[in-house]
Order: C-alpha cells, then sequence, then structure tokens
C-alpha cells in the first residue's frame, strides 16, 4: 500500500518532534543536572540539534507533501494537523539556518551567563550576551514578520494571531481595574504579618509526593528537581518539574511546586491517541500557563483548600507557626508590592507582566537599547510598585526568559490568568459544593472537568476556541478582575 | 576563502559528534534520571537520534570530501583524522537506516525491560526483547562482516583490528594461567573474613569528593549518580559517573566509584586542542578500561593505597571494623569465586570475561540460541567457577550489555587488565619511591604520567601502539599474569 502524502508528513513530523523532545531534556539537563564546565560543548550540541529540527522543518519533501494533502478532503482534526504543521513549514522556512543554530548555541551559552551575573549581581557580564541575543531575535522576527511588527512575529510564535493591537486593550482595561483596585486595597494591609516557622529543604521537598497525588501528577511519568528557576519540561510518559527551596518560607516551594504540577499535569493528561502528531500538544502557552495558574491560585490559595493544605503541612513539618488554616490562607495572599515576579500576589502579578511586555516590546522594535534597560525597568518599577529596585538581581535580571531568548512571552502569563478566571468561573457554575472538595483535598471532579475540557483537548481547538467550547464564551479579562476584586475584598474587608 | 574539503569534513563532523554526545546524554538520563513511563517515548527519541546521525554519517558529500581530501598531503594527525572518518562513513554506510533506527528504538527499550527482569528475576520476561536485539545484532554483524566473521565484525566497532583469532592465544594463555594461579591460591583462602560496619548511603557518597580529588576526577566538570549497573558518560567538560551503593560493604561503592573515575579522568583529560576533532576521542574501548582497572586495582587495590584510603575512611564513615590499612587491604583483595562479574576478585574476573566472550560468540555466530543460553551460562560457571548459579539475577542476567545490544564489547575488559599492568610495569619501572605517593594519597606523578603518555593523546594513536609508544613493546598477557601471582602469593602465602 502505497504511502500517502498525509502519512509521510505525519510519521516525519513524529520524528522530528521526537527530536524536540530531545530539545526540551537538552534544556532540562543544563538547568539541573549539567555540570559547570560542560556549558561549553552544551552549546554546540543544542546548536546541532537546533539545525537537525530546522533543517527537518524545511525540508523541501514538506512542500509537496503538504500540497498534495492539503489537496485532499479530510476530518476536521486531519485538517487542523495539516494547517499546524503548514504553519510551522512555512515559519521555519523563512529562518536561515544560521540563524537558528546561532540563537541555539548563544541562549545555552547565556544561560550560564546569566546565572551566574544573577547570583552575583553583575549585569555587566550579561550585558554583551543579551544585546547578542536581542539582535539574533530582531534578525528572526524580521524574517517572520513580512513587514509587519517585530514583536508580533514572536509573540505568534506563542499564541498564535495574537498581536499587540490585540493585547493593548484587554491589558489597558486590566491595568485600569488592578490600579483602581491595589488602591482600594493597599491601605488595608498595614499591619499584615506572616509567620512561619523555617522547614529544612528535604522536609519541604517530602511533601511533595502528597501535593502530586492532589493534584494529579503521576510521579512515574515525572520527577521533581532544583533548580535556580522553576520549570516544567516534557511531555508524555516524561514530564518533570523543578522547585527551589527557601527554608525560612515552605510557602515558597509548595506554590511553586503546585505551579508547575498545573503545567504537568495537562502535559501529561494529553490524550494519548494525539500523541506523536501535531495534535499531540498543548493549545498555546497561555492555555499552559492557566493551568498552572489554575493550580496555583484559584485552588492552591483558595480559603476552603487551606484547610487541607495546613493539615498536611503540619503532619509533615509539625507546627508551621500558622495559627490555623486562615493564617495559612491569608499568609499564602498577603498582598504586597515585591520586586520578584514568582513571588508576587496575585494582584501584582500582572503588573509585573505588563511592565515586562512594554520593556520587551521596546527591546524588540528596537525603540529600547540594552543598555539603558535596567534604568527603564528601574524607573517603571518604581512607578508602578512604588518601590526603588534595590539590586539587579530584583530587578530585570530575576527572570531567565530573555537570557534563553524567549520574547514575546511574558504576556502569555496574563493571558493564562484571564483564562485562568475564566475556566474557574465555568468550574464554580457546574460543580456545585466545590469547597468541600477543596477542604478535603480531593479535586478529582475538578481534574475530571480540566481533563476533558483542556487537558485532553491537546492542540485540537486555538486557544480562544478553546476557552469558548469549555466556558460557553470567549476570553475576557473581567472574570479575572471580578475574582481579584472579590478575593482581595474578602481578605480585606472594608 | 574557499573551504577545503577536509575543513568541511571536520566541521562535519563536529557537528555529528556534538549530537552522538546527545545521545551519550539520552542514555546517561535512561539510566539515572528518567521517569518510569518516560521509557517508550525515549525508545522513538533514541531511534530518531540515531537515524539523524547515521544519515549524518552516510551522508554522500562525505565520499567526495573525504576522496578530495584523501588525494592532498597531510600531517600526520591529519591523515588519521581522515582515516577515523573513512572508517566510520564506509561502516555507517553498509549499514540500512531502518537497521539503525530500530536497534536504537529496540534496545531503548530493552533496557528497561532487562533492568525489571533482573529485579524480579524473572528472565522469561526479558528473552524475547534479547532474541530481537541478537537477530538485529546478526543482521549488522552480516552487513558489516563481509563474508568473514560476524563476531569479528562486532569486535572491531570497539577495538579496531581486533579478530577471535588474534584474542584466542592471549585468551587461552591467559585461562592457562589464571587457572593455574588459582588452583594454587583457592586451597589458601580457606578461612578468610571480611570485617565492615555498615555504613549508609548518605556517608558513603560522602567520601566522592575526597577520592574525586586524589584521582584527579574534575567534579566541576562531572557528577557522581546513582544507577543500577555503574557507568560513565560523557566527554570533555561533562563526564558523569554512577555507582551503586551496598549499605552493609562500603568496598562496593568505592571501588565502583574509583573504577569508573579511572574512565572519567580518561575522558576529562584528552588534550582540548583535539576536541571536536575525530582524534578528541579515547584511542580504544581497551583503552578505556585500562585507565578504570589500573585506578581500581593496581592503585585502589594497592598495599600502600590502602593506607590512605583506610585513614579517609575512618575520617568520613567512624570505626569500619576494619583493624588497619592491611585489614583493609585484604578485605579488598579477598579471592572468592563470586557470581558477580563487577564484584570479582582480580583473579576470577577475567574468567567472567572469557566466559562471557565465548557466550555471545556463540550467540552471535548462531551456535547458541537464546533460549539455551541461561543453561549454557550456568553450565560454565559451575565448570569454571565450582558454583551453582543460585538465580538468573546472579547469573546471565546480571550485566546490563546485551539488553542495550553491545556485543563484542566484553574482550575489551580483559584486554583493558592486560593494558593495564602493561603500563602499570612502565610506571613502576619509571616512577621511583611510587609506595610513599600511593600511601600518602598524592597520585601527581603517575597521572602525569597516565596523562602524557595516555589520556592526553586521545585517538592519535591505535590501542596497541599507545602501549608500544608508552611502555616501549607491544600489549602482552604476560605482566598481567606475573602481577597477578605476585599479588595473590603476597596475600596469600604458601
Amino acid at each position: 500500500m502505497a504511502e500517502t502524502a498525509f502519512d509521510a508528513l505525519m510519521a516525519h513530523d513524529r520524528a522530528t518532534g521526537a527530536l524536540r523532545e530531545v530539545a526540551g531534556l537538552l534544556s532540562w539537563d543544563q538547568e539541573t543536572m549539567m555540570p559547570k564546565r560542560g556549558a561549553t560543548q552544551r552549546a554546540e550540541q543544542a546548536a546541532a540539534l537546533a539545525a537537525t529540527i530546522h533543517a527537518r522543518d524545511t525540508d523541501p519533501r514538506l512542500g509537496a507533501w503538504l500540497e498534495a494533502a492539503e489537496a485532499s478532503e479530510h476530518a476536521p482534526e486531519s485538517v487542523r494537523a495539516l494547517a499546524l504543521l503548514r504553519r510551522r513549514h512555512d515559519r521555519s522556512r523563512r529562518l536561515p539556518a544560521r540563524l537558528v543554530e546561532t540563537l541555539a548555541a548563544k541562549t545555552s551559552a547565556a544561560q550560564v551567563i546569566w546565572a551566574d551575573a544573577r547570583r552575583l549581581n553583575a549585569p555587566a557580564d550579561f550585558l554583551p550576551s543579551l544585546a547578542e541575543i536581542i539582535d539574533l531575535k530582531r534578525e528572526e522576527a524580521q524574517c517572520l514578520a513580512n513587514g509587519g511588527s517585530l514583536y508580533d512575529a514572536l509573540l505568534d510564535d506563542f499564541e498564535q494571531g495574537l498581536t499587540m493591537t490585540k493585547l493593548k486593550p484587554i491589558f489597558a482595561e486590566l491595568r485600569a481595574g488592578l490600579t483602581a483596585l491595589l488602591a482600594q486595597i493597599l491601605p488595608r494591609t498595614e499591619g499584615q504579618t506572616a509567620a512561619f516557622c523555617p522547614v529544612p529543604a528535604a522536609e519541604q521537598l517530602a511533601l511533595g509526593p502528597r501535593i502530586a497525588e492532589a493534584f494529579g501528577y503521576d510521579l512515574a511519568a515525572g520527577r521533581v528537581d532544583l533548580s535556580v528557576h522553576p520549570f516544567c519540561s516534557g511531555s508524555g510518559g516524561d514530564v518533570r518539574i523543578t522547585t527551589r527551596i527557601d527554608p525560612e518560607d515552605p510557602l515558597t516551594s509548595l506554590y511553586s511546586l503546585i505551579h508547575e504540577m498545573g503545567h504537568a499535569v495537562y502535559e501529561q493528561r494529553i490524550d494519548p491517541a494525539l500523541r506523536g502528531t501535531p495534535l499531540g500538544v498543548y493549545a498555546s502557552m497561555g492555555i499552559h500557563e492557566s493551568q498552572s495558574r489554575l493550580f496555583e491560585n484559584q485552588i492552591g490559595r483558595s480559603r476552603s483548600f487551606a484547610v487541607w493544605l495546613h493539615r498536611e503541612m503540619e503532619a509533615a513539618f509539625g507546627p508551621t507557626g500558622l495559627d490555623g488554616p486562615d493564617a495559612l490562607w491569608r499568609s499564602a495572599n498577603r498582598v504586597t508590592p515585591g520586586f520578584i515576579r514568582t513571588d508576587a500576589d496575585e494582584l501584582h502579578y500582572n503588573l509585573h507582566i505588563l511592565m515586562r511586555t512594554d520593556l520587551e516590546h521596546a527591546l524588540i522594535e528596537g525603540d529600547l537599547d540594552v543598555g539603558d534597560l535596567e534604568a527603564a525597568w528601574n524607573d517603571r518599577f518604581a512607578g508602578d510598585f512604588g518601590r526603588t529596585v534595590p539590586s539587579p538581581a530584583d530587578g530585570f535580571l530575576q527572570d531567565v526568559h530573555w537570557s534563553v531568548g524567549i520574547f514575546g512571552y511574558f504576556p502569555t502569563y496574563t493571558l493564562g490568568n484571564i483564562y485562568a478566571a475564566c475556566l474557574w468561573d465555568a468550574i464554580e457554575q457546574r460543580l456545585p459544593s466545590l469547597d468541600a472538595d477543596l477542604a478535603s483535598g480531593n479535586l478529582a471532579r475538578i481534574l475530571d472537568w480540566l481533563g476533558r475540557h483542556v487537558h485532553r483537548q491537546g492542540a485540537r481547538l486555538t486557544a480562544e476556541a478553546l476557552i469558548e467550547a469549555a466556558t460557553g464564551s470567549g476570553p475576557d479579562a473581567a472574570p479575572l478582575l471580578s475574582y481579584l476584586a472579590g478575593k482581595a475584598n474578602t481578605l480585606y474587608p472594608a
């Protein structure tokens, strides 16, 4: 039986997908396991693999197979799969092999340089690498933009079809809403305190399996390690997460675990029937982030879930210094204008993202020089948060993204919050008596709902279509603002 | 300036080499870090990467470049580099892509099946995989053998130019010598005992850095993890080793660490100027093994080094139950016909290898059916060691090699012992007062000598030429037999 063009395409992409997974493993290893002196050769390995993947994605046979396959009738899922392959092929063909290879090598090397610069608070060590990466990303964007906005071309890689034109009104609405809410709430937060006992790192990690069990993270298909910047990596039967430990504050690691498990559970639960096909991946980075934020915030930081979590913490750690579940809930939701995005409360979190979005937009569009980045960051931070950034590590060096060439990704964090609030609204409407589930750590009904409407879907639908199919209406910032206002007013009543 | 064919070849192979390193990392990860449910997709990843590497090694441009480069005059090192590339290209072209890919997928999957079968002592679970792998390896050998011996074709992959015709007289001499020596020594070993205190795993591992320091293993370019079967993986700035811990017997892990460090130090110390070229790799597997065995035995199990090691053990573990360095030396050299190769004393070790060589030779040549392997193993073991194999895990399931498709490798262990004894003879002749160095754990002079004559050389010379250049005469089993006889008679005087 002759292989059809469609079958040839799918088989080709399946092997390329396996190599993409290998590239993911290289990054995971670099952040968790790789010895320091391996950095130089790792950059060569990453470059060789990126070049291989790019060569496969631009294989001239793909063009012919795509044309032949597109000319035939297909079931809707196959049509969607073809569209995704077409998009990747067309994007890849715009990028010169040399650029892809150079970017892979430079960003692999820059990760180590960034981590050292951050640790030593020495931005000058990192700026030359960052400047080089921004130049390369601008070059990439020029190849992809077709004369349009450079930043939009990068955005599209993480959230298909997203543009700054679409994003600006949403972010403006959010910014206005958050600013008003903070003006109302912040004065009421004076005098709030947090009280924890220090918990040794090993004990903090020992609670991981209980959390995993509650959230449905299958540890036989994953693992938990430490890294400077927590992340999730992998797919299917091998989805790994990392966390970082603050011995003074066990909540840091707990909520970072819950967040990364949100990503991981999504990857683990994509319909196995889709595995190895273009649909067997996440719908968009915004949807990915919605799962981590929903786990972390709507579930993890809810008043009811604090009942279960407090009990588990006391069982694992002994006395925590937290006087009951409500004290845990208040500690986990303290509103405070901190410097670090990943530690931010839900009200400030999106201000961090809005700021990074504007800064990276300016960097990519050529409106901000890398030499002026630190000052621009610090100015904007002072304006938005009313505090002076004490050091680069607490400022523009805090996030890994730019060092690994990830520009256009930050907005998907806020999109994720928006999607999460939409999904949570739907869950609350459809599943009665959720508080009892949350208080007993029984997330089965929530996981089942998310599994059916989000996880199992893979990339069958675009992000917008997925939200609409799951909730009955398209994504919208209103549910997020209303969720945040409701929670803030319960925590800090007038 | 136009790129010469030689330069094109070198650049091409450098990138392929980076991908080979990635393939090595996939295996390392599989044995140390990968979650259980990742096995299926890992097999796909390994297959996709193997296919990529094979496609690069058979790239038709290589043939033209090789012809053009071979037609020009070159310095000796470049001639050698060309010869190594020619060999790889010619070998690769004989192997169909489908076979390479299938072997990578099957052996990746079989590793997990083997580990489970070994743990559960359930050989039937593993035999179908093994049968499949042997069929594939026979097919590979047929492609390579050019009508000659199948097993020789596989041997040549690990030790260039080695054949059973060359090996048989050497192994026969060794077998005769060892059998005579054991007949003499074994009666004198009656009543020997070993005495250790149990040492918790974490404490055993904590001694690792001290051992690494003594043996020159740079932990900033390496790391130590646990695995079922200890191994070394990687090159240059990223050379990782594994060990396994027996809480009842700290010597298991110590000597496995020292052994793997022998491999690792070799890889770390190859001349950095050769890195990324065809010469920037080990000379042969036999030479590789000579470095691990020399570290483990000639140094690690010497009477003088026991002085240092005993002091370090007592400092790290507290009382070991060993009454002084000589008790440690005796314990580390106990002669006993055990079932497990990796735990074997120096006298029995090579009998294990001779047995595996004959069995795998028969499997590959089609003279032994996989269904008869267990019985053949147990019969031969009873004959050579005078004991009945109690279980498959203590018998033919003990080693990882066959599950990962490694046939023709076992003989290099004994070649390594032969080479190590030749090198140690030369070291003892050239470096006076070695005992003082060993007793103080100061291995600088030995490492310097090995660095100049072995490590830094990379693949500049073939194994035989390297031994001849280093010692003044070609490899020969006599130094090994004389070393073993001398040591055995000191340990167990008549």
